[in-house]
């Protein structure tokens, strides 16, 4: 344990130290807008994430929820509850977690030193937690066959183009992977509002890992919840690694009532898709290009995109922009009438 | 990557196997013993756990603290009440996580294959955890300064046995593991109610990592919170290993709250040793030897405790029973004259 370089001093025990330190830049860190724009209006609109501004409706919570540790029978529930929303053949197939982030913490730890292909530009935390790990991770444009990699990451849709692999591309991948003893990630993080048959889920090829987002179509990211699935093998796995009582009893609790109620999730399908026709709608008559995206965020271009944040910022409007892409800017559907038209009368200054 | 053992199969892909495959037992899981005791009357009195049954008041939620994600600003926040509430002189060096099992679950991940004593018997997911990461561990029944191990875990004061280790001495074993770029682990999940001169947190030794279970003395273990102290270099390579949105949006509002609250917890921590006295007192007249714990739980012996275990579940009352010590039982406090009285009226059958 005796590392030469730095005698005496725990520092030195890490093994696996970063290899990405850059700090990412995430969507809802609302902090950074208001400390940006100091006399924009209160209160803020925030359309810089990916999530349903029309959450799942809280039912009533017994004060116990909150006292006690999760039980077994609750957790059997909540993966009971997503086996069937997910049309997964059995809930040993699925592991809960706080959040799909920390599975994608999670999963670059589990397997060895890997050449990983990430499908991008993407997300930036699975190339950032690959890395951190140790792996040699590139990140590519297209979806690479040429048998060079361990390990492909794919997000579908893919965040924040709304590109969609085709299940039967995602298929051929995964084969190939299978033979070399590879794995096929796949993030279907923003998928619920899309039609069931863009989801892998329903018939999992083997070697492959299907992340859920929870937070995102049901409009409730500060609960924490994301799921796994896996072959049965690779799922006990993941629930040994995060552990007894890793979601909390209100995610488990709500959560379970949410994956049930198949009529709550149909009718903010329908609104979802007529509010990304009316944001689209208004960012062309912005004079934006909308590239993509899906029914949760729209990717629109502007060659004057960084005036746009500073004007929307001024009128206490938070989007997401993109460092490498200064003429990309992703949207968020508003809330409500007032967000829709606040965000309509920025635009058009 | 191959694994010629397993070809063309995903599960030859984990490098970690777990080492310690058998499940471990813990309290709270109310589910199994509803189902021994298919008879026993409801609602059922849960002893088996050391969570405060006297909870932190949960304040009013706004619905937007489920929706949306948790800013750097309210981690911070948490942060910064955790920091004063643990006398710890910089928040920099506190992690927080969805409980203080997501803490022992990483840390063994985190440190090359090393030589770990575990002072014992105690808490079963340390030595699990760090099996399962390949570690070579072995519990130790006194704390050893024979410069044997790479890490050495405590948990002060031990559950279920109560044992406290004197400050002075774990700045002795802190000492000793620095020199060799070792690790001391101490876990103070049960510290809380305590003095606060048994936690060694506000003048941390070097290569020393505390952990800190919010849930247990403020009656919210259902929240999932909890937090790691070490070094700034340590603590911010945690943080880093949790990711972004660790921690639920509930937790972290309500975490800062009652962190903030040291009247209610000067009122909880007089309530929890009058209550204490009470529950030894009806031990003891129930033939119990008080053996130790802490106020939140008592470990206590009795020759036929497997018969008392039987006789409390027909009467609807879990409590902690140990494969290891047969005639051990571990009981945590009642929570309100009712379950007082069943306690009393059970015990005396």
């Amino acid at each position: 344990m005796r590392d030469p370089k730095h005698p005496g001093n725990v520092r030195a025990l890490p093994i696996t130290q970063p290899a990405a330190a850059e700090p990412i830049a995430h969507g809802g860190n609302l902090d950074a807008a208001r400390e940006r724009f100091p006399g924009a209006p209160e209160p803020w609109i925030d359309l810089s994430t990916g999530i349903n501004p029309a959450p799942f409706p809280i039912p009533a919570l017994p004060t116990e929820i909150w006292s006690r540790l999760p039980t077994r029978a609750e957790e059997e529930a909540l993966l009971a509850a997503a086996a069937i929303r997910y049309r997964v053949r059995n809930s040993e197939m699925i592991a809960a977690a706080p959040g799909a982030q920390a599975l994608i913490q999670l999963l670059p730890r589990l397997f060895p030193k890997s050449s990983v292909e990430i499908l991008g530009p993407t997300y930036e935390e699975h190339e950032a937690c690959w890395m951190r790990q140790g792996h040699r991770v590139s990140v590519v444009e297209d979806l690479d066959r040429s048998d060079r990699a361990d390990v492909v990451v794919v997000v579908n849709p893919n965040n924040p183009t709304g590109r969609i692999i085709p299940v039967s591309d995602l298929r051929t991948v995964a084969r190939t992977l299978a033979k070399k003893n590879g794995l096929l990630v796949i993030d279907e993080a923003f998928i619920d509002v899309l039609p069931e048959t863009a989801s892998i889920v329903a018939e999992l090829p083997p070697a492959t890992i299907v992340l859920r987002s929870f937070g995102k179509a049901y409009g409730l990211a500060g609960l924490r919840l994301g799921f796994a699935i896996a072959e049965v093998s690779l799922a006990t796995r993941i629930r040994a690694e995060l552990g007894p009582w890793a979601v909390s009893v209100p995610a488990l609790s709500i959560g379970k009532a949410a994956l049930c109620d198949t009529r709550w999730l149909a009718g903010a399908v329908i609104r979802l898709e007529s509010d990304r026709q009316r944001l689209d709608a208004m960012l062309q008559a912005a004079g934006f290009t909308v590239l993509g995206g899906t029914p949760l965020f729209r990717l629109a271009r502007h060659c004057e995109a960084t005036k746009i944040v500073e004007n929307l910022g001024r009128h206490g409007i938070h989007v997401r922009s993109f460092s490498r892409e200064a003429q990309w800017l992703r949207f968020g559907l508003p809330g409500d009438e007032q967000a829709w038209d606040r965000l309509a009368a920025a635009l058009s200054k």
